[in-house]
């Protein structure tokens, strides 16, 4: 009963501590494995291309958040993310600035430093600035307290119902919703019911003059529509972590609109001791046979 | 007894409206004054050169949260700053914004995005920054607050030792404050003690790298200080909302610099109907003898 380490050396020596502490055997990189049937969890970005080598693997673990980049699993191979509070505040932080940047200007401000300019623009209280946010995950659920406590009007669209002390969406509602969103933020899953939701409908539907946040994947941004948007004035501004492709070539469009600021889908980082405890306690409860902490459920998605 | 506006025109309706149905007088412009002995009050930016036209002045009030522009007052005038929780509000947003920005390697981000380049760097938790507030008053306690809930490990140099629920440090502690501070806000009235504050003195004794967020006013920061602690390495980033002088003009090596980002002095507006109502509660207090709101100690500056 071993992980299978297949993730970056910088984190592996915090792996390896953790993992001998627990008396849990560790093995890192594929060539390091002299008996297959060992391997019970693999812990990887991308996974090996034939996951048949392991017919004992149990369970493949995502070192981030997101399982979208991954294939389908072998049947009896779990899939699970690593859930760790770093990540969740590392997106909000991040979720929280962008909308700030955005509802105080930002882009604007930016753009006229460029040129030297000092002219200043009509504040707004948060209060005054309607934000909704697509996936109430728990993600979702801190950058609603987040926006809140700051004085911000949100809701967020659910279908499960749950997220938090803000007023919650149905999927029926979606319209409303988009409607009194000034300013949208997607924090979804990818899966095929969300890929390029982002697009020329949800751009419609909001307010004109609308912003958008982005921290959720590329290929939920329908890129043209993102750009047909901003040049009729439909969105004024937009705040990307994630874009499609990934990484963003030098010279594409998106760098050079002044309306909209770019991060290099550095939201959040997994830190390495808590993607390691995360991992260990992945293992373990394969082995007591507890439910697996991060499990994914195939068939949604996320 | 009547209040002379001496205020932006766009407000005036707003003034207007709050000073009828209080049944107040209020006068718009020195040139609609009939009678000068009927002032008791002026709410302006800029006062009037001579105040001795109007010999029963008893409070100057000035429209914004600020009083470091106003010449001494004569004997027997007193002086009245706009207290207004939207004010308030909007700095904190802006000091919120800007800390995460800093927090959050934004001006790197900018500077790579011109170039076309996608390149990530290492994210760090709001609980590795320490952050260090310059200015425990309302306002400093806002931020303390909200950066606190962020996970920001924050503190507060404090004249008073008041100011919230973070650490507060004394005058005497204010060299181990600044060994604290990888970003350092500044919140100061603007004083004769406080003039120069953020200069070399001040750099030298912060973390290496570290961060400046000013939303105080320009006379505040030694530009050449600023520029030397840029480029020496001592600062790693700054962003200002005050400089020296404003408006900064068009050819000013601070707008070129990409570890600095300006917005033209627009951390907060004063809201018309916010201000309008302080105005009206400051003469209402004029007339029963209650103490002034926004009452401003002339010995200490604010």
């Amino acid at each position: 009963m071993a992980l299978l380490y297949l993730s970056t050396s910088a984190r592996l020596p915090v792996w390896k501590t953790i993992f001998n502490e627990a008396g849990v055997t560790l093995i890192a990189g594929e060539d390091a494995v002299n008996d297959p049937l060992e391997v019970t969890a693999i812990a990887c970005w991308t996974p090996p291309a034939d996951l048949t080598r392991y017919p004992n693997l149990r369970v493949v673990l995502s070192v981030g958040a997101g399982v979208d980049h991954l294939p389908p699993m072998p049947q009896g191979v779990a899939l699970a993310r690593t859930l760790a509070p770093g990540i969740e505040a590392m997106v909000r932080d991040w979720v929280v600035m962008a909308t700030l940047m955005l509802h105080r200007d930002m882009p604007k401000y930016l753009d006229q430093g460029r040129g030297g300019l000092w002219q200043g623009h009509p504040v707004r209280l948060a209060s005054a600035r309607r934000v909704g946010i697509l996936g109430m995950g728990r993600i979702g659920g801190l950058v609603a307290d987040s926006l809140s406590a700051l004085g911000f009007d949100v809701a967020g669209l659910s279908r499960s119902g749950q997220g938090g002390a803000v007023p919650l969406f149905t999927a029926e509602q979606t319209g409303a919703f988009f409607a009194r969103s000034d300013l949208l933020i997607c924090l979804l899953p990818l899966t095929d019911a969300t890929r390029g939701i982002l697009g020329a409908r949800t751009f419609a539907a909001l307010p004109r003059g609308a912003g958008l946040i982005h921290a959720g994947r590329g290929a939920h941004l329908d890129m043209q529509a993102l750009r047909a948007a901003l040049e009729g004035g439909q969105l004024s501004a937009a705040m990307l972590d994630v874009t499609d492709p990934e990484p963003l070539p030098r010279d594409h469009w998106l760098w050079r609109d002044p309306r909209v600021i770019i991060t290099p889908h550095v939201a959040a980082q997994t830190d390495a001791t808590e993607g390691a405890r995360h991992a260990l306690a992945v293992v373990q409860a394969l082995r007591s046979g507890a439910p697996l902490p991060g499990l994914v459920d195939q068939a949604k998605g996320y």
